[in-house]
């Protein structure tokens, strides 16, 4: 969010001016120099407007601007990025379903949600083979034998593969199975990480950290940009909030200013969102609806015995109907 | 929010009991007595489940469950609320539209916004005769006069009339023009005014308070029914949030909570949640894709000139594309 | 929180200018136009700086600030307030401990705990006659009897009262017994009750919002002072926050910017802010040292029959080891 | 935070029982069984009660505890942990100073801050060699040749060395030149640098995440000590706030409960809690007083030229009074 300010020429109409700030949806506050109205401040929850347009109101001597800190983020603004061969997600694009369990438990329940994702016209394979657990007792992902069963399943079914990379050390395994590359909110300012995955010069999902700023967030996919990155999708999974009804606070609010005012590719993750299955669907529409390229999805043919996350996770039927529900075409890639 | 607690019987298998709760979506965590496993406490983000579902486990001893403490709220879920004559509001029935400006600042203003409004395929006119605000020093609106102007505005274009109120004294001078008494965030506990507005016997409409949790927005209506509101519309406004992107952090889980959780009314202002002209309209269909079952929005004919809230107010012709957009049919009740 | 904007000379010495701000302890961000470097924007957490000092730095054109919303707020600060005949709160005087029970719930309890605060070295007896309660069955206070209860042990003990008011129509009757008007959290932005309050001439103690922002704490308090309020004190007693071991987030930084920065009297209630009883010792002691110029501690002869916050209540030993503790003079006007 | 649920026996006198668990100052809620009451859980703030002390209760049939998910955490509770030789900080040991600069910019600076460290009575030279950022074209650190400086400073003043390690791959040689290994609060869920961290078997410094809870934290020590931490010293340094006042908001409360009802090691970073350097001595009294065992601060001989939080950074002679003002003795291990 850049703060804007605008300094006035000494007899300026300042209600006038005033008017003009409100007519383009601009929260000012008065600015004064030893007592006397002398500028405008444009605050919080502003919309974008150039420069130039502030700069030819009558009466303006001035406009400053706080530099942007993203400027390769700002560069992939305001169109779809590739995600693989014929998979775009952005501005124009059709939404995009990404679906899968949390966590790759086994090549046979890989396989079943992957067929199941496709069938709900997923075009993204997710699941975890390494994964981040608050309790260092709790199952941490089968790992390298893991990301096995995602590729091929992956590309049994036609889809793109999206897994988590949580260590440096990592990323070159990884990146060698999958598509697109997923940095977890608990990463997304660990900035050797970024550095890492960006090194590996592919797609880049970027999760919000739990009490980010759009701002920081935005800074952390120009860490990926500038380390090589082909692209960053932001995906806002809920930030921490106060109620215990929902696991976490989905703040469609910032989907929408990344969406619209930045123009930047953005898709919502329900699932660790609200953490309920029986929000999932409202709440997916509700993403799309608010901006978002595409939403993400945790599946499990057998959620009670899921390894983790079963709560939150759809049953393969539920899928297939929230897919149809979306309006997905049937499988773009299926095999 | 209902904690719910199920304790085993002394052989329980565990386990199965485990998953067949994760099946239902519940979050759990293990209770134990001197070291074994005797129970489960079902935490934070779960589904309601009824206790017999539960008690019915081979292996459950007995459920414990924590009462209601809104049983009035309860009692109206599931059903749509009547605002007015051949108005209802909920469940089954289309999404009603409140708009007008921040603020009734003359008669010609609130006319062509009531108009605009019914234009749209608003139901109700929202606008303020007495507004909160921050400063000491700013408009609080025009009173008594501008009561009569809303009123007549709203009878002129077939509407129903919204409007706050902020003093018990004040509730029988309001509740005589208005149909639905409006309770703002500020006020969601100040019970004194809870009461005397329950005391009117009209539909109100609670915004939730800045960091209220959905239980204290459920017991603030409690207050309300238990003094004799004939309804209780929730209204969601957005919360205190840490980003400056947005005036205030909107909370779709949270309505989704109460449309499908607990079946209740519910609205949103998107208007104050974001501050943003520029995104009323996605964050509007996200609202309604999330369960809402209606939005309030600000309108104004000459948004610069606004006595408050200008930056956040829609413009007229953008208020009828919003009606167009969300398939409102044409005015019900048009003179 | 007032922004400050400094303009530069032409050919100002960019680097001088940002190195003299930051070791006046500001952060900073470069403002540009047209690309160049013409400005710096004052952020987030500086210390206040007169604007003289920065226009008097080489190379600076012209400093804007945002004017102060609260210039009665700005006139009270740095000297103590009367809370009373000989009892002053802040700068300069000595820590003031309030003390009494969340309730006043009956003649026997409320003197004993006015005779154990006093013992304690408390000045003011606390206790409620109206209770502002989240739930519509709760018990809400004993009203006009209890009143009288407080009244009558505050002077038997040498104690000013301070109580809380909860509607408009209970000013004058609470004005009347009471020397300190208490205004609760829920109606800190409940302004026809602050106008209500300011009119009744007496001090007041004005309790931060559970999300309120300093500023928005300080123009409620402009509300009081601009309707004739004697003196306002701050009390903190914890924001909403999402951590489940204590009840509110005691924010003992918003304290001593209230104390240090704006110079204000500012009190703290660890009571509520953390609502465990084995805290409030080390909490009390943090506030004062922060910069508090008092405390507020519920207290109570029999905490387990409490009819409300018993869990968060001192017993009476507990109460006068704390005031010993906190280095508190004998009561100063025992009877 | 375990909660406990209570189960009562068929005729038990609820009211009594209720009576006792407020007078242990516990907070309850009522539990139901087809309408009867039938249990109490014991809720949010309360304070730790050993369920013998419950289940010895006349009327309560038994107590369920969720077990804890921290046992090596647990095991190195109330007693004071080594930092180095003759080093302890914790439960019964003098508060410890942690001074420093931000960033190792020169050996002159950081042997300039050291002696004036060694000189306020520190204990610990603390100062980054590297450093996070959360832009990517800010400076980073200097790396290698910064953790000889600091080094060799901290052993020409007496002082133990702590600073942060961000990588796995550092982590070797950053413990073979630091005694206490430093987590930030943006790896503090970064589980692969936790495991690589514990397994140097060194002290380590835990900070707070910006929006951790402290189940969360304890859980992230727990990983450390799981993988060989010799002990954990938990750091708070404000957590993510809506106030712009502060940079952070400082959680006091959340100290107090590590200090006094974990019995952990906890120091306080008021530097960027508050980020003010007006208001770190009134902060770190306030948290000596909340019962940390130590408060770490940074500080620059020439902030105005710092590379890094130059505004928050205390001038030598600001740091040497707060020395003093803490009563901490002269130097313990002065050269």
């Amino acid at each position: 969010m850049s703060n804007i300010l605008i300094a006035l020429k000494p007899k300026a109409d300042v209600p006038a001016i005033q008017r003009r700030l409100t007519e383009l949806g601009l929260w000012t506050r008065k600015l004064t120099t030893a007592g006397a109205t002398t500028g405008f401040e444009v605050t919080g929850p502003s919309p974008p407007v150039p420069s130039e347009t502030l700069s030819s109101i009558e009466g303006v001597a001035s406009v400053f601007v706080t530099p942007t800190g993203h400027p390769l983020i700002d560069a992939q603004a305001r169109r779809a990025v590739e995600l693989g061969e014929g998979v775009r997600l952005g501005s124009d694009a059709a939404p995009v379903l990404f679906a899968g369990p949390c966590s790759a438990e086994s090549p046979e329940l890989v396989n079943a949600a992957a067929a199941a994702a496709a069938q709900a016209g997923a075009t993204v394979l997710r699941g975890g083979a390494y994964k981040p657990r608050t309790s260092p007792y709790s199952f941490t992902g089968h790992g390298t034998k893991a990301l096995h069963w995602l590729r091929a399943a992956a590309d049994a079914n036609g889809l793109l593969l999206c897994t988590e990379v949580m260590d440096s050390e990592r990323v070159s395994e990884v990146a060698e199975h999958a598509d697109i590359l997923q940095v977890g909110s608990r990463n997304m300012q660990n900035f050797g990480l970024l550095r890492a995955i960006g090194g590996a010069g592919k797609p880049v999902l970027l999760k919000r950290a739990m009490s980010a700023s759009i701002d920081e967030w935005l800074l952390a996919g120009e860490h990926l940009l500038a380390n090589g990155a082909s692209s960053v999708v932001f995906c806002e999974r809920g930030i921490t909030g106060h109620d215990r009804h929902t696991r976490n606070l989905l703040d469609l609010g910032a989907v929408a200013v990344l969406a619209h005012s930045y123009g930047q590719p953005v898709i919502v993750d329900p699932s660790h969102a609200v953490g309920r299955r029986d929000l999932i669907a409202p709440l997916s529409h509700a993403a799309i609806a608010a901006g978002a390229h595409g939403v993400m999805v945790e599946a499990h043919p057998d959620a009670g015995a899921a390894l983790s996350d079963g709560p939150q996770a759809l049953d393969l039927s539920a899928l297939e109907q929230l897919g149809a529900a979306l309006g997905l075409a049937a499988p773009l890639r299926a095999a």
